[in-house]
């Protein structure tokens, strides 16, 4: 058999978490959280399926988890996404993602990815005989300059993917980038994917420029959602999109002979659980808390951190203390050291590297203060 | 935006159970059971979400499930699929064949489908950029001259896609359709998906003719397989694909960028409860006993009914009765009658009526009951 995919191995997350758990070493690698999910929704859980909701939701999901979605998204972002047609349940962020494309990308349609980018993306649109154009951002700001976009855009620009707050670096759009998006979109049919998992992590009251804020864009736009970031539960593997009703059609043209669709009473939990709960708005400083401490300790270890406006990742240099590969320095840290990051490499096409390591910090205050014991050696 | 499966509607599945619903009729047009699951699998899931397994299981599955699979297919197909590179757990049977299709299906690549077919096959294939070419069956036997079969090979015939027990007919392939395929396909490197989700409702002490059991195919074979069925959970969205090593590798490069993994807790739940009951074999038995139950009932009617070997699909005839094409035959069920089936002309690209309804009978004896009961006024 002839790969489709030739130049694709096992994705980073993967690599390195089997090399953490061979060495006995600490994860900071792979994003999940090593603290339990609140008690109350795994009762919801229980509670459908011994109601007996077991069967086949409907396609596009349950009604009453996307009214619930419908209704926060037009609160927090003032957009109205219609439950029936504009909102689709699926099997997590990625799944959402690979069919958001998998819908609209054919062969020779280019996509303008910034990166380092989260690792999913590029080798979906090259599945799909799409072209993926690069632009690669610095450390330690990663700005985008969108003069150097718009030479990227050729005849054959289909999309441009968006993902605020960012994986890996945690840095995140700003009202005057998406501005700067829309003067330079306006009168073409370009597409957005919006990658907006970790839309509730955001720090320093942040606002979170999710693309539904901005009727221009969202006409042409997919949104990405994830209730396992939302909810401390990345294993249920259950998020959502959004689109506008002529791109949710073809979304779930897709969805519908990909998934069909997904898990029913893990939806209905979610949705009882989030009536209960009333609000989405503790996660970020939750997670600000942390972050806050996990810099505190780092800054004591030799690495430069870089800015973490948003997500539960953590940047850091370590160029002025070795010429040494990211990747190599990422294993070294596993077996000498029993601390487990990723290499920020991983997330470029070219693999260029700016000697940076990315550290998950959705972890117990202990894990992250063993972890930093540990680093403090280097 | 330019739809890539510009012919594709909504699933006929979405279409008969929500005219069954706004009808308030009795649906026995989607498969999925009307009774609930064992409560002892509902409270392992319980207890993985508990004990904290709420977090990314590794992208190809829990080792313990895997394993336990790899049990099943030895013991029953005398095959060896290693668990660590020829098994991946998906978000049920159709997320292994659509992730299947996508990791090895090219533009230009021919695809042989037996209709009535299921689905989903189709319109994968053509998203893919790949040409269907289906081989039309009739009723009441749907046998497969394996003479005309050859006869659809050309230079760029690249996969075979087989589903025993068939989805919609509840035929069954035999031992003399497999070896045909063995000799028709020897020293040609055509694939074979076999959608074997009904391999555990198979009756009349059949052999289920897995593909598993016959070297010769299994080494270029795509097998799918589905625990919502074997459990009577299908709303879990739980199944997986086996493989040998070098196509299951092409199979995970689409499987991690599609949904990475799937539900930890429910994947747990599934493998302690499958170790705890020890067998799969007391499923055709539980539905043998509602298919016999349901075929007298229908026998009063004044329907045809054909054979029907395995699944949980029973399909009748009425051009006896009518001439009314079969999709109106079923909106008039629904209307008139209050029953909800499934016209099989659904499942043939070029939708040729052969005046033949499916119905699911993986439902209660009393539902099957008033069903009947409302048919008999046709
Ligand atoms: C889907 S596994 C990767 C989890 C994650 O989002 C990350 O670590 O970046
Ligand atoms: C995935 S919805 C369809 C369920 C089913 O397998 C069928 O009714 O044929």
């Amino acid at each position: 058999i002839q790969s489709k995919l030739p130049h694709t191995g096992t994705t980073i997350f993967t690599v390195m978490s089997k090399l953490a758990e061979e060495h006995n070493a600490i994860n900071l690698s792979q994003g999940f959280p090593d603290y339990d999910c609140d008690p109350k929704l795994l009762s919801f859980v229980t509670e459908a399926m011994q109601k007996g909701f077991n069967q086949y939701a409907p396609m596009p999901g349950l009604p009453a988890l996307r009214e619930l979605i419908a209704e926060k998204v037009s609160n927090l972002y003032g957009a109205n996404y219609h439950p029936d047609t504009e909102i689709t349940i699926t099997a997590g962020g990625t799944q959402a993602i690979f069919t958001a494309l998998s819908s609209c990308i054919s062969s020779g349609d280019e996509v303008i990815i910034f990166e380092p980018a989260y690792d999913c993306y590029a080798p979906t649109v090259k599945l799909l005989g799409g072209l993926v154009k690069p632009y690669e951002l610095a450390p330690p700001n990663y700005e985008i300059d969108w003069e150097m976009v718009k030479k990227l855009f050729t005849a054959n620009t289909k999309m441009i993917i968006l993902n605020s707050p960012q994986n890996p670096t945690g840095c995140i759009l700003s009202e005057k980038d998406i501005k700067a998006l829309i003067k330079l979109t306006k009168n073409t049919d370009i597409l957005i994917l919006s990658d907006e998992v970790y839309e509730h992590i955001i720090f320093d009251n942040n606002k979170h420029q999710s693309i539904a804020l901005y009727p221009e864009l969202r006409e042409r736009s997919f949104i990405a959602a994830s209730f396992g970031k939302l909810l401390h539960a990345t294993g249920w593997k259950l998020g959502y999109c959004l689109a506008p009703e002529k791109l949710m059609k073809e979304f779930r043209k897709v969805h519908q002979f990909n998934v069909f669709s997904v898990n029913t009473p893990m939806q209905l939990g979610i949705a009882n659980y989030l009536k209960d709960a009333g609000t989405y708005m503790g996660l970020s400083s939750f997670f600000q808390q942390k972050r806050d401490f996990f810099r505190k300790l780092l800054a004591e270890t030799n690495f430069n951190l870089l800015p973490c406006n948003g997500s539960y990742f953590q940047c850091v240099s370590y160029g002025h203390l070795s010429e040494e590969k990211d990747t190599d320095m990422a294993i070294r840290l596993v077996k000498n050291y029993g601390v487990a990051s990723i290499p920020v490499s991983a997330f470029y096409t070219r693999n260029p590297d700016h000697q940076v390591l990315r550290f998950c910090f959705a972890k117990k205050q202990e894990t992250l203060e063993k972890a930093v014991e540990r680093l403090m050696k280097l």
